[in-house]
């Protein structure tokens, strides 16, 4: 607590690249129920994203963090928002914005159940199998990077993949309408989902830079002050 | 760790009840994966199988405690093995025996996917919507309660019931084979499911006990009282 005070204060007292700018970053992994006591989730630990709200904060600027139920503690000195599911996640970012900068580091849930069961679901219900009907969630990196007016002038995503990960990421740079993309490897074994350390490619409309392996941390530190370079020139840019 | 240093003298010093016994004791959820980045979860916390394990060491039991992903500390003096699905439960469980007294507090997936997806399973794959094929898990409780040199002399599982609690749980006994049920209400509202308190309904063959609300280390340690009466009278009935 005495460490955010500082860091609040340091933040006022020292205008940072990002002062004056509202930065809103969602992190995270959502949940989806599916009756009253099962929910599918995904393995995002949100060490990501609270560790780029950090970063935006330390750089000045006022931060909404979005985030989706994780274990870590809340970070001093930002505005937080606590959400399960993907819908929630939605509603509160739409209602953070006007922003300067979106970074969606959320781990979204792509499908939800198509209908969410008021009782829990018993086995005898079911026999030995069971079919679970999805349904698509909102795209909450898409919505964000509809051009206009509420646009944030940098609108940057996260790419989790398995495989063909720099090649996934330049195509969902293009469907999404994000600026840039920040993509890595997920698979077993990297340790990136839940770990402390990431390595990551980020792909703009400029090309590919592929960064060495950092702590989430250092990665949030460097791809803030990137994006804090880029900004000035983006507002101007739109204007 | 000093804490847990003292706690073990002083069960290796002052033989309570269950000196002597083993006690295994399953807490938590467990976690179905349908692909490397998602799976299936539920809402346990594991604090009641942690303080059942708290509860039984307590009493002066060698406890083993298998434990799905829970964000709890590892109680002290206990051997514990932690697991992620249902099947690695039941192997663990199915180790650890030979056992006087088993409690099955996990709350175990009664699903899981029918096949998990080598690589993330992508949006554009499955359309808006998709179906999820969902097969059986197995029973770990109804696996221990199976009559037989192996089964621990009291068998007791947990039933978290949304409606119907103490008829569910009066007909989850039979079913299972189980000696003792430990029923309770997680409907929304309740608090229970991932709450500091619970209120509880102790189904036996020989009747419905009502209990009052209280903490749920308070219901450990009058659960594994009751159970340490009762080990020798069962285990002179079995012999």
């Amino acid at each position: 607590a005495i460490a955010n005070a500082i860091e609040r204060l340091l933040a006022q007292q020292q205008p940072g690249p990002l002062s004056g700018r509202h930065v809103l970053i969602t992190s995270g992994p959502t949940h989806e129920p599916l009756d009253p006591v099962r929910y599918i989730a995904n393995r995002s630990s949100g060490k990501q994203g609270h560790a780029l709200a950090r970063a935006a904060q330390a750089l000045g600027a006022h931060v909404t963090l979005v985030s989706g139920p994780v274990t870590l503690p809340d970070p001093g000195g930002v505005t937080l928002i606590k959400v399960e599911t993907a819908q929630e996640m939605l509603d509160a970012v739409l209602d953070a914005l006007p922003a300067d900068m979106a970074i969606c580091a959320a781990a979204v849930a792509d499908w939800r159940a198509a209908t969410e069961a008021a009782q829990k679901l018993k086995k005898e219900d079911g026999g030995n199998d069971v079919s679970l009907s999805l349904e698509q969630n909102p795209d909450i990196l898409a919505t964000i990077a509809i051009p206009g007016p509420q646009r944030p002038d940098l609108v940057i995503g996260f790419a989790a993949e398995t495989e063909n990960v720099v090649d996934n990421a330049k195509a969902k740079r293009r469907a999404k309408g994000a600026d840039w993309i920040v993509a890595n490897d997920v698979s077993h074994g990297t340790g990136i989902m839940g770990g402390d350390a990431t390595r990551v490619h980020l792909v703009t409309g400029a090309g590919i830079e592929d960064w060495p392996s950092m702590s989430k941390d250092d990665m949030a530190a460097r791809l803030l002050a990137r994006a804090a370079e880029a900004l000035p020139n983006l507002r101007s840019a739109a204007e």
